[in-house]
Parts: structure tokens; C-alpha cells; sequence
């Protein structure tokens, strides 16, 4: 059984601070935003974990592997180097929508994430060293068939982007609807989902779905393992390995 | 009239490298992709030009007001910085759409994005200087209604984040089809569009489709200006005009 | 004859801000401020200016070209991305190190570096268009003939940085005191100084002042231009220039 | 007794790529060097260590903790994301300078720094953990006694760096000859220096040695930890007590 441990990244009161005293030149909001993301990619990757960009105002991470003094030392390491501050919530399950449920109810209770006197919260719990395991996370990497011949080469850049996202935003629902799982885009044609423990079947089905109902072509690597970097490679190279047969799910 | 100039930015055979030797760990991935867009903000931010992540290996900028000289430095200056290039198609006209399917198109006659050999490619035209006038850029900013109150502090963060990306998809598929615009979300709850000239019945006929396909409620600012830092940030005054009136719809 | 723009930039009450509530760690600091060195090296060089970092929290930027308005725009652009601010005085001359001084004073008559009530100030004056001419700029780039084949390859890596540490003292003392000149240490055995028109006796004094005086050999190319890009440009052709003929002092 | 792990970080080959096909522009060069400083600052300081930036092309970090893996994965993560790469040499010693020297020795056996096919090296090797102890690292933390007051606010930026720059010549040579350690400029009026075990009479000979050969007024904060961040930290709290004190040199 999975054993996800989310972490919902919320920057503290952002709304307000992007028009205060006025609105701010956009191009700096995206050069803060995307750093910020850059950086929490290796504060957290440097520990094994994943974090993804999601809304950029709230980032979502798989953690297991970190306690809450590595909670602390990023949270620290953002106000030392950023104009905003950023809260964390903290919470585990084998439902990664479940523990992502409670991360942020902690954060929800703590006050609104507009609130201005609510900074810098860091609350919930990790799971205990002795608890771990090996299969705690199940990380299933999907990418779209030769997106390259079929659309980058071939159609404008906008419509191939309207196809990636239209098969996107599918998938990130049937997941988490059917499966319980978080899915996220990831850049180019790549979504990684963290999932609770889904067979070859469960796979089959989502790319069936998606399929049927907005024509995108998936394939999926899955990968198991006791931290999210872990996991994540193994269902990397289970892609690999959907390339080089031509299959649609592979576990590696 | 407006006379849009479009950029499309688009990493040279990122694919294979990112799988070359092997899979490359995926937080790095994110950080060079985040890093280059930040980047790209900054190097085309700084000449009053606008640049959307979109897909990350093919990100997609307004560029009203940098010349051919301009792009060839940002080139050049990503070679100086990045273990990859970038190659750029540019081009220009009265609808959005069309100027990145042509900008699209200087790419892909020049080769596959996945091809070896083809490597930091510049070609296109941008507006000579006597053609352009104070209303070439229209830039409409679109924003989720409380969007803090109703989800943010309310759900849980994933289904906020799917209430957004559902509003997101149903826009820019209905801006591209309706409206010959490019629509590109650019965190939180905000959609920043590249239009031609729509008039205030466009943009209330936009935002009433997308509130009765997927029940999402939006606002939006709109401006113009000779470049698109101009337009952007009237559009950005323009909506805090609608959060004052609770308007549906402002032109700057 | 030369006519240098010159611009301080000062880090805001940093010195306090380092120990507040409590020291902050070290790594994060050299992060902030060394991103914040590349940030302004971007913002200022895609101006054609060359910013040094000298001691991080003072920074020396050649800045003919940059209007105040640019000047502006650097200063809100790193307020809206760092927890710090700075100041900036402006000022011009045929002496740098007169222009420098000029500067400084700018920040100086507005309050002390470490006054928490002094912030974003931006003070100073820029060249006139009409007096600016092709020759306002006179860099010269220095360089250790063979670091590599003499220390890097042979004795220990902090022994090879004290020969290059004794040299750099020497030579930015001498250059300041005799010529006027404002050197700065940019990496490697590379040092880059910004000149009132010198010619090449008064360089081959300088390089036989520091040979004579702590035994490292220099070599050193020299160019002008009306902005710093195009005069260290040419001083980078001229120091290939050294390699390629053996030479002591090139001017391109 | 201390026992120092010091790695050499040198960017492979780097000389000829500045300068291929032709010399690159030196802000991208600056940006490209700092952003890789801090880059390595957060893999490393994320793992407890330290590092300095020196020359640039050659870094020196002090990297107690970190292991042989910790060592690669950073060297990886600098490969994924820059146009170069960096090779790795690691020693121990009680001797900081003597660690430094055997470190140097593993690059320089392994080939040149400006050997074309000499890249990602990695060889050396790191304290066993049997080994550890909570005293093998001493780091002290100079600073200039009111440097704000005496020079910032009252003399030209130039003349205030040059003050502080001779003292660091003095302190970075008289340190490492009469006392093994290694001394880095960090900023401000910052020094940072890798000690043996020194007592409270050696710094306050280092001290006097610069007071009376170039007048700088130095005052230091001692610690020792298992790790450089909790030694450094713990100077830092100790030259905290010299400023409430008025005291020259403190031990935590
Ligand atoms: N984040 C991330 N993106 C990737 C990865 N691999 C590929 N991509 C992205 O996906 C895009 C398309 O690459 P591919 O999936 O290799 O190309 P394709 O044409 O679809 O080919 P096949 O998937 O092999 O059918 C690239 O430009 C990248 O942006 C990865 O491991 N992580
Ligand atoms: N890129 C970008 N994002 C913004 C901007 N303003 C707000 N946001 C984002 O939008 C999120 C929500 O903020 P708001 O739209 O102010 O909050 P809200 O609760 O929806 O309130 P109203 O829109 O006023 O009804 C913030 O967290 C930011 O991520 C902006 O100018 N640019
Ligand atoms: N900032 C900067 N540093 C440079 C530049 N060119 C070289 N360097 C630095 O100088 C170091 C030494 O390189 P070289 O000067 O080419 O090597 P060398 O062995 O001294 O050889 P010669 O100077 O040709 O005698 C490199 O590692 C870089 O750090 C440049 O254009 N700008
Ligand atoms: N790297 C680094 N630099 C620091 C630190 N603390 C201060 N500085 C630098 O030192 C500069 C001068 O600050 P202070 O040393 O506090 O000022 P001062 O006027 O010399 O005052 P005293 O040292 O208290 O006599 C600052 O601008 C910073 O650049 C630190 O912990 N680390
Ligand atoms: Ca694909
Ligand atoms: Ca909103
Ligand atoms: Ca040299
Ligand atoms: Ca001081």
C-alpha cells in the first residue's frame, strides 16, 4: 500500500502583494514565480522529493523523506531570499488526494491564504521513520504519442497546446475522480501523477478515457518507490521501455 | 487595427536530450525549463515584450518593439547560459493566431524540433518601425471571481486547481476558435490573452461561455498599447477597475 | 577624452538586515546576493553596461547609455523579486574614479548606508545624448599571462588564488592612485578596469609596476566604445590579440 | 583536532570555451559564473557544507557530510543545467590547506585544467563516519570594526573597497602561512576563513599582524561543529558577542 506525504506550498497573502501599492510589472511577477518554483525544485529535490508548479501561488510536493525541520530550513531559506513568504501544510494517507485534502486544511485553518497576519505557518506531520516503506509512492509518468510528428511539426504552436491541454485537463479530472490520484503537467507533452496503488488496468482505463473523449493519445510508465525521486526515475524508464515495445503502460 | 509581432520560442531537440544518456532527473528538468522561462521574462521583459511559459519547450512571446538584433542577442545570450539552445520564428499580423502560425511555420520549414542538426534557427520579420502604431497590442487579463473565498480557502488545493485549469481550457480553446486569440494562464487564477481588436460584446460573449460550459466566473481588463508591456499593465489597471466597480468587463 | 557614466548601487541597511532577528545562514546570503549580482549583470548588460560585483553589497556599474529612467526600472525590478532594496547615485565624468566619488557622495548626502529610513533612493545624472560620443569608454582587460600552465596545473588551488589575490591588490591600488582608474577582479586570473584615456606607457607602467612589485605577469587588452559592451568587447579582441603575438599591451 | 573535508570545484576547461568561437560577452559570462556559485552554495549548503566562490572557475568547498554520492549527484546536477561542467577533487586533513592541496593534487593528476577531454572528474575521498566529531571543522568570521561609519558613508566606494581588499591580501597570506587556514572574502567587509584547531592568542596574532601592516581593525567570531553550518553559524553568534562587547575575538 502507498503512503504518500503532501506538502501544499502556499505563498502567504500573494494576491493583495501583486497590486500593492499597484499593480507590478508582470514580467517580474513570472521571473519571482518561476524562480521561486526553480528553487523549491532543488530545495526539495535535493532531498529526494518532487515538487510541482501547479498554480505557482500553491505548489504541491510529494515529501516522504523529508521531516519537518527540512520543512523548516526551505520555509527559512524563502524568506531569506524572496519578498514573500511561503506556509506549509503537511499531512499522509494512501490516498494522495486525501493527505493533499488535509495539507490543506491545515493550512485552512490556520486563516485565509489572504489573511495578512497569517505568515509563515508550518503545520501537520510526516510519517514516522519506522512506517516507511519501500512502495510508499507510485509515480506514473504519461506522455502524449509522437507529439512531435503529428502536431509540433505539423500544426501552430497554439493548436498543439490546445491539443496537450485539452488532453490534460482530462486526464487530471478522471484521475482524481476515478483513481485518487494527483496528476500534473510538467512541460512539453509530460504529466506526472502521484497515484495510490493502480494496476495495469486502472492505467489502461484512464488512457482509454482520454482517448474516447478528447482524442489525445497517452502512454504510461509507473514506478514505485520509497521517496519520490525513486519512483519517479523507475517510472521513467518504464517509459523508456513503452517506447522501445510500443506498449501503453509499462512498470517498470 | 491591431498588428500583433509573435515569437515562438522553441528549445532545439529537448526531447532526446532530456532522455540522453538516460532519463535526466526530473527536478532538474524543472529548474533549467522554470530558470530559462524566468529568463526569457527578464531578457524580453526588459524590452517591454511579453513571454508565456505555455509548454515550457515551446513558450510563445509578444515581441512588439524588440528588432532581429534583439532576438539574436536573447539567443545568443541563452547559449552562454544553458546546456540547450533555443530557436526562434517571429512574425506579425493583424491576428494573433495567424502571426504564430506563421512565426510556427519559419521553424518547421527549417526542420524538425527534434532534428540534430537544425540549431538556433532566427527567422521572420518583425513590423518595421514606420508601421507601428499606439494600438498594436491588445491584452486582455482575465481573472477567476474570488476565487480565494470560494475554492483557495475552501477546498482542497487540487480541486481548486482543477476548477481553474477546467475555466482555463474551456477559455483558450473558445478565445483561438471565437476570437483569434491566444490565451495563456499565468498562475493563480489569472489568464493573460493576446487578442485582436474584440469589443466589450466579445469579451462578455467569452466570459458568459465559459460560465455556462463549466461554471466558472470571470472578470477581465483590457488595454492596449505600442508594446506589450503597455497594454498589459493597462489591462492590469483595468481590472482592478472591475474589482472596484464589479464590472464584468474594462477597457483602459 | 573619455566621459564614464557611473552608477553605485547599494544594498539597502544590509548589514543590520544580515543579524535580523538573528544571523541568517551564510549559504542563503551568498545565494541573495550573488543572484542578485547576476540579476543586475542581465538588467544593466542588456543596456549595454557593465556592472562589477566588487563587495556584493556595493556594486560599481559602467552605465553609459541607461537613461534614469532605466535606472528606475533596475531598482523596481529588484524590489519586486528580493527581500532587499538598493539605492543608486548616478554620475559622470572624464575621471571614473572622480565619477565614482560623485556617485557615492549622491548616496552619502541622503543618509547612511545603514539607516533603516533611507531606501530606493536614485539620485544622480546621466550623460546628455547630444555630449555623448564613441569614445566615452575606455576599458582595459587584464590577464595573468599562463595561469594555468604556471599554478592551476601545478601548485595548490588557494596558493594559485593568493598569486592572483597580490596581483589584483596591487593592480587596483596602482591604477587608482596613478591612473585614475577603477579596476575590479571578474574571475579566473581576469581583471577588468575602467580608464580615463590612457595610452600604452601608462599600461606597460602598470604591468611593470606589478611585476616588479609582487612578481605576476600581466597582460592587457584595451578598447573604447560609447557604450561599456562595445569598448570590453574590443578589449576582449585586443587581449586575442596579446595571446595570438605575445604581446604586453594591445588597443583595439 | 580538527579535520577538515575540502573539495576543489573547477569548471572543465573553461578558458578556451570564454573565448570559442570568439570571446563571449562578459555580463553573460558574470551571470553565468555567479548563478553557478549560487547554485552550488544551495546544493552544497543544503547538504550542511559551505562553499566559497574564489576564482570562479575554482571553487573551494568544505564539505564535512558529504559523501562521495552527495559529491556526484551535485556534479550531475550541474551537468543538467549549464553549458559546462565541473570536476571534483576531495581531501581530509587536519590541515585545511594541506586537505586543499591533496584535493588539487587528485585534478591536477587527472590532467589539465584546460585539457580538452579531462571533464566531470571525481576523485578523492571523504571521512569515514566512524571517524567524525563534533570538533572537526573551526571556522572564524572576520569583520571590519565599523567599516559603515569610517569608510562607506565617508569616503568614494572605490577607496572603501581598497581598504577592505588590503586587508583581505593580508589576513587571506598571513593565515595561511603562519596558520594553515584558508581565507575567503564573502562579501561586505566579510571574511570568512577554515581554521585548525587555533586558540584565542593566534587570531589575536592575525589581528594585530593586519592592524599594523595595512591598518585594517579586524575583530573575529570562533566556532567548531561536526558540519561547516553549525561552526559557522556558532562564529557568527560569536562575533554577535564582539559587537555587544566590544571584544576582538570570541570563541562560541
Ligand atoms: N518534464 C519532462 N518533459 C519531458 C521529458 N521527456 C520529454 N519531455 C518533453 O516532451 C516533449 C516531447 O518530447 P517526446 O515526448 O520525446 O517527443 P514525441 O514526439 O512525443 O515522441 P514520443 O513520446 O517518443 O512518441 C519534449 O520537448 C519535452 O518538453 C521528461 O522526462 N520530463
Ligand atoms: N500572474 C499574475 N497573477 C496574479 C496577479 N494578481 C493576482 N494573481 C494571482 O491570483 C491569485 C488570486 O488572487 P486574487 O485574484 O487577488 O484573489 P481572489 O480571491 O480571486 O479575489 P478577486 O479576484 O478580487 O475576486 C493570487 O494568489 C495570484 O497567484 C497578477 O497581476 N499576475
Ligand atoms: N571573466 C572572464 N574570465 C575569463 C575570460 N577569459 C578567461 N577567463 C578566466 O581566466 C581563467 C584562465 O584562463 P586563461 O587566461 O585562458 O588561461 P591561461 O592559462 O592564463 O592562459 P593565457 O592567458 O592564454 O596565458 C579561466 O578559467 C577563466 O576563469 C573572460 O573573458 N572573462
Ligand atoms: N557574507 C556576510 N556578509 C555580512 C554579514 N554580516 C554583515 N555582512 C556584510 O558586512 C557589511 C557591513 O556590515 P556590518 O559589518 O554590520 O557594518 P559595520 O559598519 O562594519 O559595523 P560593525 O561590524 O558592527 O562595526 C554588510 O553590508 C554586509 O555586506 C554576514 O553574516 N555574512
Ligand atoms: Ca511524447
Ligand atoms: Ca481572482
Ligand atoms: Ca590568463
Ligand atoms: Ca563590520
Amino acid at each position: 500500500m502507498t503512503n504518500a506525504q503532501i506538502t501544499l506550498v502556499q505563498i502567504d497573502n500573494y494576491g493583495p502583494w501583486t497590486v500593492t501599492p499597484e499593480p507590478r510589472r508582470e514580467v517580474d511577477l513570472q521571473t519571482l514565480q518561476s524562480r521561486l518554483y526553480a528553487d523549491l525544485s532543488q530545495l526539495i529535490g535535493n532531498r529526494q522529493g518532487y515538487v510541482f508548479f501547479t498554480r505557482f501561488d500553491n505548489m504541491v510536493a510529494v515529501t516522504n523523506g523529508l521531516s519537518m525541520d527540512d520543512h523548516a530550513l526551505v520555509q527559512e531559506s524563502v524568506a531569506n531570499r524572496y519578498p514573500v513568504t511561503v506556509s506549509l501544510g503537511v499531512a499522509t494517507g494512501t490516498s494522495p488526494v486525501q493527505a493533499l485534502a488535509d495539507a490543506t486544511e491545515q493550512l485552512q485553518d490556520a486563516g485565509s491564504a489572504q489573511d495578512k497576519s497569517r505568515r509563515e505557518i508550518l503545520r501537520g506531520r510526516t510519517i514516522d521513520e519506522e512506517f516507511r516503506t519501500d512502495d510508499d509512492i507510485q509515480i506514473a509518468h504519461f506522455d502524449v504519442n509522437d507529439m512531435t510528428g503529428n502536431f509540433t511539426d505539423e500544426v501552430n504552436a497554439f493548436d498543439s497546446f490546445i491539443h496537450i491541454e485539452q488532453g490534460y485537463a482530462e486526464l487530471m479530472k478522471y484521475m482524481r475522480e476515478a483513481h485518487d490520484s494527483l496528476s500534473f503537467f510538467v512541460g512539453g507533452d509530460n504529466v506526472i501523477a502521484v497515484c495510490p496503488e493502480l494496476d495495469e488496468a486502472e492505467y489502461e482505463d484512464a488512457i482509454r478515457h482520454v482517448r474516447e473523449t478528447v482524442e489525445v493519445e497517452l502512454k504510461v510508465g509507473v514506478g514505485n518507490g520509497r521517496v519520490p525521486q525513486d519512483a519517479g526515475m523507475a517510472a521513467k524508464h518504464a517509459l523508456e521501455t513503452c517506447r522501445a515495445d510500443g506498449s501503453n503502460v509499462e512498470f517498470q
